[in-house]
């Protein structure tokens, strides 16, 4: 791989690495995708789908282990990326069937393009060159291009083209879903003009009848000959393809530009998708004009979104790489369409789509940068509050309920069961238990107003989300006359090792101690809410959701008296839920020397006939969570609060007894732990962070990459730099800068928004430079460990470390 | 008609008044409506649809005048008020086919109910009482509810109920569309649910494909007897229906609710449309707890919405009725649907539901109460500006050119020919050539940056269009060396009556006076523009629409160069458009005499054979727009900038002028007139409001209140209020206020939000008292005819005039 920080580089051709590569160098604009091999399927055999679309869930009924079940899934699209070339009566070209002589697929994160360069020879002696360039426009949602170049650099004659929209694709992307159904779309409609100008493919997904319309122009230019080439139809099942014959001479330059136009029922402002699509490609200008305008667009988003870090290692590479997918994933093509923050990005298939809590560790990232973003994102969690208060009446409670896996409609999508591959066994699935998620969803309609200072957000849709949850909390608590404080029953935390006591018959455990603080902070923020959007507005709301006067006092008492379980001979230690203790300790160590680092040791132990929920093992960050996302004074504040007396001292105790116990079966637990040791131990801070890079890149859990990108960890290794690294914490009236830069990074460099002004942030070892841009309307204050600075217009502000 | 101010109140029928009636007391919430006579249509023959959805649209060709045209209109759902009874083997109940008794309507504005009260004798000598109670829901946009309660008042016996889904509707409601085709729907689907607890209706619209499931559940309460009756399903073509018999008792109230839900396939949130209208059947509370929901969202709008008005006449019920349809019309409930400000609401099918200009009279109403909604009608321009740049490139132009009858997907959507009524004659419409739409675009996106100092709208979407709409008046714009100054040549002014020279072969008229001001002022406002985005994100935009330097040398020249028209003999009259003065004079009193006082002269004189072309008469306000639409010392500042020796005294001799000349053939054209006549006669100023206030109420144009309610003349009835008798101007740094109130009101009280802050205004003629909500965060400066006066949190201003 080379060095520039600005490309991904392959320069060897591995069929088996091919997947891994393929989800890395996925395309995307937030609107549609363009992933995987199509292009060179036939060599390969790995036939991913061409395009996937925010928003087109479909949910089928399957027979699984003897059961019928139903889950919803993202569609795949036709696969719009499929053009091949053949030589007459020879069968078309495939990457196996040649001899490579040159090889080189570069993903430029700059430009927003992939690029491969082929020299090859076939079994007839005749070399051939190919190079392509593909894009999906960030400056035009519904348009991405694929452009060839061939050049015959030993023969002359006629080849033929196919380029082809394909509907028979399928979900096949995750090899442990193979027994569902996978069958998602109707084609309704193939042809082509009568100019033959262009083919066109319409699809109707099969449950939840969105329709779909792709259009695709190709052509070709060349020296030799100047006559345009005679374009046959080609149609079948679920696909159709413009064929065509070019002369070629030797050394000379064949380009062929596919440009390609996707609609859906679900966008705004059109008529119906296989009208807009057509007159979209009528107007759409060549590939060079595309290829401008995209690049343009990429280069204003690196503007707001680059971060520059200076390192002896690829760390500045893989973050610009983990930016270029956050961006393809949530662009401001996404902003009209309804979308929350899928786990895996729009074009990998694991988690079938579904909304869980990744934007915990996604959201700063885009208040600081992208904040119009971020309030639509907000607003799909709004759109979702009715269902959430269904399903809260439907469990007995108040308020909103969101669910753990939020399926299209907002449903509760948590699959019921689930496969073990270690084992083959099919399994209940009791994670929907995860009631934590009220509380992500709570943090960030809060984190978004302390970074922006959108009060007309938080006045119309915010604080009645935050409400809502803060009703749900107080319903699910109940007093405990014993302990002779609240607690939470019931549940399970982020570690999803842990579902159920031990021989328990029903799921659910009991205070989880990152639950219940989380609870209790919810509460804290919802009884503040009155002085940012007013005591009317307040009432308004109270009225509207039945808020009385008792209930408030109740919020207030829980937030004061909540139980949070500690290991009892330590009286620090944080216990991750009441019991904990008790389970039996597990030598994790014996695991990872046979099984690798990132263990899912649930479905290894399942496979032994033992049952994970017996031993002091965590999947991920737990308790470890609040030291995440709190600052040190908030957390003692709310320890204070609650009558507890924990220490900062305490935090490293926490951070050595459950580092032994957790195994890091989520790629967002790395994140986690090296936040959490970034104050206190550097060097190990460190190697997590890399472990955290490097999830993807090197697809650390052995095979997931391929099943689509872990968005939260690409995220949060951006965040840990942008926030932790440099200790910045925003509040709506301060922002704090508290610097501890890593040894191994020399410079840091990143541009801020914070309460709708940016300002550049430089730091060294030494210095800390923040700098208020030009057209600033305020001043903001600026916190560094205490002493306050106040930034204006055009301020530079230099401080030593 | 009742004095009390939060009710229209109707205790006669006049089924010849019907329409008009219909028409005013239709319910919506913005998603969906209920309008019209469905629920006794067997009474008085008259079908309106029962649900109009914004954004569906469906575009028809049909044969007419011997030509082949397509149209786009606004889709009639299927009605779903549809309930009746009968007396077993009678014929079911018809207003027209009974005794009435006693008869009461009242629209309540404040809980935005309908209620109609009945007593009524049937041919047998039968007498029944029967209430009704309506609504859309304000607080589930997805729900509406019908009430009944019946009582037999001298027999005992068994009654049929027929509670239907009714597919059948057409667009029927402008007569003078009856030539276009008017079949929208295909009804694909009819039933009930096993349980038989509701019906459901699926649709789609033959062109553009949008889905609909409306599902209806019927039940009825009564205290004898308890069982609950045998529900039988009726299915026949487009249509579905629930018939069962209650037995009544003589004097024993019968009550039966039937709650309705609609979902489209272009909702946000669903999976797909008669899945969820199931289930928000399936959870959807009794009518009364409908009702308490619903209320209370009204109480809250009207919180931020109401205006108090005191005077001896029907101002304040009048007021709050054009209120009351604005808010219907713009709610929360579409600001997820893409849709724009149309003409006659979303409930008249005049105008097919395109989008005018009218948002030009509505924008400031909902700038100062509901910034979100304005943010969101903005983006529904933003969403189109892709076609509106085709549109420009396409004539020839440079930028964005917006259509003056904006469709569906963004397309000019102008009707090619017309009817002229009165002569039966298809007659060709230039009407398009309007291009002055397009300032009206970027004035609104300028307006909403200065009264909510939301600028990151601004650098994110309203600056391009700004400067996309900057650069299309820069290519209409010529050099003419004989004038030595720029013009504008080919287009059509505000006055619809003049769209080319007499006996031109070709449409357009050279510069109108209000097209090339506003083209000037729109150039002035994209050179400031970089004060408040910053030059980056300027330098940005000019990459991406590819603005030079040299292009803003162009806008500079253009804003200081402008050709504006005079009345050369006066030297101080601005001339409606170049060669407006050597037009004949016509003898409009003439007319007026023998065909009533709001004219459209054009159709008149085109049933005599002449052609309006030829003379001075103007349908609507034009040049006089620019005295509405600035204040004195921005017109001045602009005519100095154009080196023309404009005063404040010529702005009299203006309206002297136009007055005369003017038929009001818009019911925009009195809101402008009293507004510019406020400052200069207050009398005359009163009568042109008073004229405005009862355009729909007493449907002052004859007739064509039944086809939609005016909404731009609703909401400028409500603005001049609001603005010009207060004298209210904001900027994005101070806040003006120079009341001059007609002496008929009394007392004036509004609420406002200005810069995020909310604020109250009382006025009587001796005082003005401006408080401050005790929640502002900054401090406002408020400027009383020069004297500055700072409002922080909780202050009250109090000031003698």
């Amino acid at each position: 791989m080379e060095t520039d920080n600005w490309k991904i580089v392959y320069e060897n051709w591995l069929p088996e690495e091919q997947a891994h590569r393929e989800a890395l160098c996925t395309l995307g604009n937030g609107y549609f995708a363009a992933r995987g091999a199509a292009e060179e399927s036939s060599a390969d055999g790995v036939h991913y789908p061409g395009t996937y679309l925010a928003g087109g869930y479909n949910r089928l009924r399957s027979e699984v282990a003897g059961r019928t079940i139903e889950n919803e899934d993202l569609v795949n699209w036709p696969n719009w990326l499929s053009l091949n070339f053949r030589h007459p009566n020879e069968n078309w070209f495939g990457l196996a069937e040649v001899t490579i002589i040159y090889f080189r697929k570069e993903l430029d994160l700059k430009n927003g393009t992939l690029h491969r360069h082929l020299r090859f020879r076939d079994q007839n002696g005749r070399e051939t060159s190919l190079k392509s360039t593909r894009l999906v426009s960030m400056a035009q949602p519904h348009i991405a291009a694929l452009q060839w170049e061939l050049t015959p650099e030993n023969w002359s004659g006629i080849i033929e083209i196919c380029s082809a929209l394909d509907g028979t694709v399928k979900n096949k992307g995750v090899a442990r879903y193979q027994a569902l159904n996978d069958q998602h779309l109707e084609i309704t409609a193939t042809g082509n003009d009568e100019t033959q100008h262009y083919i066109y493919l319409e699809a109707r997904t099969n449950q939840s009848e969105i329709s779909m319309a792709q259009v695709a122009r190709t052509r070709f230019y060349s020296e030799f000959p100047a006559q345009s080439p005679l374009y046959a139809l080609e149609q079948r099942a679920n696909y159709v393809a413009h064929a065509f014959q070019i002369p070629c001479e030797n050394q000379k330059t064949v380009r062929i530009e596919k440009v390609v136009v996707l609609y859906t029922s679900r966008d705004f402002a059109i008529s119906e998708p296989l009208l807009e699509a057509r007159r979209a490609v009528e107007h759409a200008p060549d590939f060079s004009e595309l290829l401008a305008a995209h690049s343009l667009a990429w280069q204003h988003l690196w503007h707001r979104c680059d971060l520059v870090v200076a390192t002896n290692d690829r760390t500045q590479q893989i973050l610009r790489l983990h930016i270029f997918h956050l961006l393809q994933t949530v662009s401001l093509h996404t902003a009209d369409l309804d979308v929350g923050i899928p786990a895996r990005g729009w074009h990998g298939e694991a988690y079938r789509g579904h909304i869980f809590w990744d934007e915990l560790f996604i959201f700063s990232f885009l208040n600081l940068r992208l904040p119009e973003l971020a309030r639509e994102l907000l607003m799909y969690r709004y759109r979702r509050l009715p269902e959430a208060r269904f399903a809260a009446r439907g469990a007995g409670y108040r308020g909103a309920m969101f669910p753990w896996q939020s399926g299209s409609n907002g449903r509760e999508e948590s699959q019921v069961i689930h496969l073990n591959p270690k084992s083959g066994n099919w399994l209940p699935d009791d994670t929907y238990l995860q009631r934590h998620i009220n509380a992500a969803v709570a943090y960030n309609v809060w984190h978004y107003f302390q970074t922006t200072g959108n009060s007309e957000f938080l006045n119309l849709y915010g604080a009645e989300m935050i409400f809502e949850i803060a009703l749900f909390w107080a319903s699910l608590a109940s007093w405990s006359e014993e302990k002779q404080r609240f607690e939470i029953k019931g549940v399970v935390g982020p570690d999803e090792y842990h579902t159920r006591y031990p021989d328990a018959e029903t799921p659910g455990l009991n205070n989880n101690a990152y639950t219940n603080f989380m609870a209790v902070w919810v509460l804290d923020v919802a009884l503040q809410l009155s002085e940012i959007i007013g005591e009317k507005r307040q009432a308004e709301l109270f009225e509207k959701l039945k808020i009385s006067a008792a209930e408030l006092e109740r919020w207030e008492q829980i937030s004061r008296q909540m139980f949070i379980p500690f290991i009892n001979h330590t009286k620090q230690v944080i216990s991750q839920f009441e019991g904990y203790e008790a389970l039996q300790e597990l030598d994790i160590r014996k695991y990872r020397e046979t099984e690798g680092k990132m263990l899912r040791l649930d479905r290894i132990l399942e496979k032994e006939g033992l049952d994970i929920n017996r031993y002091k093992a965590s999947k991920q960050a737990d308790v470890l969570m609040l030291f995440y996302l709190f600052s040190t004074e908030k957390l003692l504040d709310i320890f204070t609060r609650l009558g507890y007396d924990f220490k900062p001292e305490h935090i490293f105790a926490n951070i050595i007894y459950y580092e032994k116990r957790t195994t890091h079966g989520s790629t967002l637990s790395k994140i986690v732990y090296s936040w959490v040791l970034a104050r206190s131990n550097r060097k190990r801070c460190w190697g997590d962070f890399q472990t955290a890079l490097l999830s993807d890149i090197e697809d650390i859990q052995g095979g997931t990459t391929s099943e689509g990108i872990h968005l939260g960890a690409m995220a949060g290794s951006v965040d840990l730099v942008q926030r932790c690294f440099t200790g910045l914490v925003m509040s709506n009236h301060e922002l704090l800068l508290n610097p501890v830069l890593p040894d191994k990074i020399y410079y840091l460099e990143l541009r801020l928004k914070y309460l709708g002004n940016w300002l550049s942030v430089k730091l060294t070892q030494q210095k800390l430079v923040v700098a208020a841009d030009p057209d600033w309307k305020n001043e903001i204050c600026l916190n560094f460990r205490g002493k306050m600075h106040t930034l204006r217009a055009g301020d530079v502000q230099e401080i030593d470390l």
